[in-house]
């Protein structure tokens, strides 16, 4: 019937298919060197309100997660992360691969605070241990909850006082930036983190991560060759980026998947299903009974499965994109009423 | 005027932007397990004569080259290259990056033969060095050269006989294929390779790379997960690569390629210009006087330069593509003819 | 006064060191091919009834366990490690400098178990994480503790059902076999193990450790000198195992060590101080009130920190060795006993 | 007869053993923080003239080049060394096992020229490729050359000039100090380079190298311990260095090594027989016919085969080292003039 298992389940925005259509026979010099990604570099500088800042555009999210921290750390040096975190469990020891150690601390709703990054820096006192070295957040989290800026302004102060790295993954940056519960701007992430990325791939691009970096790293295009990063019609990258976020299309679309997930989560919960971790992003995650799932996947839904909740009940993940349609929702929801 | 810098300098070729454009708004699974590349991948198998082949899809060759590499070898083990291979001098070390060495022989026109190989192996011969362990080769080379059946074929028996591994990247394989000096088939390929790949970035494809895997790697996807080398999107792979190969539009466009190489060769040689290494491919290196250079420069002809020949004379490198129109070319000769 | 920091404060037991000076001046071929190195393993294969098993001498731990987990795996498989692993926390991030995750669980007593190993494999389950792959345990443990056979055999039995590794770190192991609460012999540990090994560090030997290895892995030469690990004159590490192993030295010495350790324990209990996890091993780790470690301190005596236990009292660890003399805990217990 | 092979083949040197023996009950601190270690640095720094100087014992050659490569690169940059370089043959990869790619020129004599090393710096020119940033030679060479202050304080402008580290690989450095040729100090070499070693384990200690690093480092012991090579019993190598550094030893038993090769080189010479690379140093590489070669193996004299001359001859390589006696010279003379 409908799949709401991702965010990518469908191509790509309309507007940005057709500016793609539109450039298509434009020759350009190759790997993001070209005037399209010049300007989609200075759109994001100004958004940012960092006219300094270093931007550069990537293919995905494990891959941008994996060369910052490799281009930011010595070996020594490892990651601080959120037991939940995406380059903790979800990303096949791609970190690790790099040769640096993940740091994890549990934390209930997928959030780091200043007391849980430093209960890990206390822990690593010698030369036999990992120094700690960059604290890895995500915008939204993996439960979908998202930090205000009263939270990333103390995370700031508690890595500005370790010496750590503040690295922000937004795969989902427009959803938390466009929650009702958001305070954040692109302004603040770039003042207030050494990295953080404009996640495209889960929000309306064919695919691409627009970094910005703040922490002098002079070589990071090396890391990215090295590491197979490069694009080589980098412009691609530049023009998705700069049709969406050259007059706000990002952040429209990306508000419309959050009240497609709003619209979806209030009628679950008016069946009176409960959602253990309250999100106010576009990933809803209510706990159904397993007979309920089963009724659903028979009809043709799609989602993935969170966790087991007990014997009888199962903890779901719905995810909408900036491509669900209302109906799809509604319909949805009548079906969901059906099911005994 | 004209950019004969690279075969990625536009986009893509309008009737796979056509596909991608028909399909976008259709719901699938992620990273390459939709219905779309299962398609390609049979499509592939077949033209293959490889039934039981793994085929993958990428996004670039560096990371095909990397990632095939490490999911072959051991830590201890190595590649053998030709000094001009891709792999050895501008991939930035992504091979060393993962912990492999390249051990080079010096080859004049870019391809291996069985007894470069075995001046390797002859040089590693105990646990004081690395184990040479996969012959790395491309078609066509660096150079624009390209591998005969009866070579390639040398190369197998030269690897089955000391155990190795042998991998032909075909970032340019359309253009080898299509080249009036060849007599392989992807058939061949597919019999005489342990893995070799279908370049798509090169010849039509906005990005892309479709990798025939022969020897046994049950685990590939972990390597490419880890490697930052599963695209979310991955239909997009099996849509693009689906098009090209369904009824032979690869074929078609790397042969247009190759005409407008010879159309060009044959107009700059008829000015007196020589070609130190023939090419049978689309990438072309005469060598130019350097006053010549200059004002093809200053015309705004871009073209890379390969390296200085004398204090007066360049070789440098045109290349070719599915979007070189033949005007382009009969203009620069022309330009050229006018050179002093 | 004393120092109980660790089991390695002193050099080398008399008698190894008599041998070494005795066979000084012989020539021999480097890098352990020689044949004191031939008789140490043969020793070594008889004492395991493993007359097939291919037996390494390595110069430390951390080396040990580094090239041992690398050899063993490929890239994205990962180890499975009680969180207080010596793997996991005090070597720097040892493994993950060889691109391999560490997988963590809890384990109150420092031991895996079936149960515990089975919850790290049941969370991962696609390409999207790392495979576990490898069981990192140690005999003893950070904590002093120690494996019966019933539990290795069960370890064993997991093991083989989910396809995982077994490798014991036995830089401790002469404690642990000369435990009134053991019943492993070296036999049954090859047995039931992939790898182990005999710790020589810390227990009589300058440096080196004995690695026994049954598991398929005929390039570990390569491995060694890849990662540094193959001592020049290797037969240093033939000689001291010989003497150590060839007619009980090993287990007389280690036994000494533990007869010290309770002597110590007991001392200390009979003063009224708890031990909160019981170690029938050279680790003693009571809990003291502040007060008396810092008299302790002023004193000269020498100990290990191993946590703060609320806000007056600390966890210590005093460690024992071949070459503590009974006078010492005698006199140190004289001393604790003077403290207020 | 006697072993050629190696200046590793025996065990200590007598003064060594005793100071050894004479300290072995001693308790100390381990991982090279003790008072012998403090002693022996300080030594080394006044033999330097490098107050400030960071010094650092490490077990073994490899160990040291890889630990010394990675600790000063980024993962995009790399070595430059001579194609004899024993990082780049015999090391099985160990530096590329860190990610970093080893660029080699041919150096006739085994040394590298400031020509050489810009020849390398010249051909990477961009983010495709790696960038050089260490020159990494040896003194003595693998053929037994050694460097003039003049040659090295070229290279060390040449290194100033392009922004590149200089290590020096020791491992013979006592014969390259105490040769007739040589006219560098100890604090030449600390004024010269930005990190060198002194060969302990060629040299009359059981094993380990000094570590000498002007370039700034500060976690070099991170280093250090994640490559598994900080040994436990640390004061082993303090104790070891103080002996042969402290009145000269080290120098005089390297000075009675090359007596030893001059001897045997000007006796071989005297039977009519080739150097074709001059060696003022203890490795010497005569060319024998291979009917000599045979007899002398026959006779039980041990040495190593550095490559066939054409189809007769072979290129062979004889070591002396401080054990050597001069009995064994000319008995070994004597029976070579026997050969037929």
């Amino acid at each position: 019937m409908y799949s709401f298992r991702n965010d990518y389940s469908e191509g790509v925005h309309p507007k940005v298919l057709q500016a793609l259509t539109d450039t298509n026979l434009e020759q350009s010099v190759g790997y993001g060197m070209d005037p399209r990604c010049d300007t989609a570099r200075a759109t994001i500088r100004r958004l940012c309100s960092a006219p300094n800042a270093d931007v550069h555009f990537l293919v995905g999210g494990t891959q941008t997660n994996l060369i910052v921290i490799e281009s930011l750390l010595r070996p020594y040096e490892a990651v601080i992360a959120a037991h939940t975190g995406h380059v903790n469990v979800h990303e096949t020891g791609a970190i690790e691969a790099t040769g640096h150690k993940v740091c994890t601390v549990y934390a209930p709703d997928g959030k780091l605070t200043p007391e849980l990054v430093e209960s890990v820096v206390k822990g690593h006192s010698s030369e036999h241990m990992v120094l700690p070295r960059l604290v890895y957040i995500s915008d939204t989290t993996e439960l979908g909850t998202i930090y205000t800026k009263a939270e990333l302004t103390a995370l700031r102060a508690c890595c500005d006082k370790h010496g750590l790295f503040l690295f922000l993954d937004g795969a989902r940056l427009g959803s938390a930036l466009t929650s009702p519960e958001n305070d954040l701007t692109l302004a603040d992430l770039a003042a207030l983190t050494d990295a953080f990325y404009i996640g495209g791939t889960k929000n309306g691009a064919l695919f691409g991560e627009a970094l910005i970096m703040n922490a002098a790293n002079d070589h990071f295009r090396w890391h990215m060759k090295q590491r197979g990063a490069m694009l080589a019609k980098g412009r691609l990258l530049g023009i998705q980026f700069q049709t969406l976020l050259e007059d706000g299309l990002y952040f429209d679309i990306a508000r419309h998947a959050n009240e497609m997930a709003f619209r979806l989560r209030d009628g679950i919960a008016a069946l009176g299903y409960p959602f253990p971790v309250p999100s106010p992003s576009n990933q809803q995650f209510p706990v159904l009974p397993n007979t309920v799932v089963r009724q659903l996947n028979e009809m043709g839904y799609e989602f993935e499965i969170d966790h087991a909740d007990g014997n009888d009940h199962t903890c779901v993940r719905f995810v909408t994109s900036w491509a669900t349609p209302e109906a799809a929702i509604d319909r949805f929801l009548q079906d969901l009423a059906a099911c005994k």
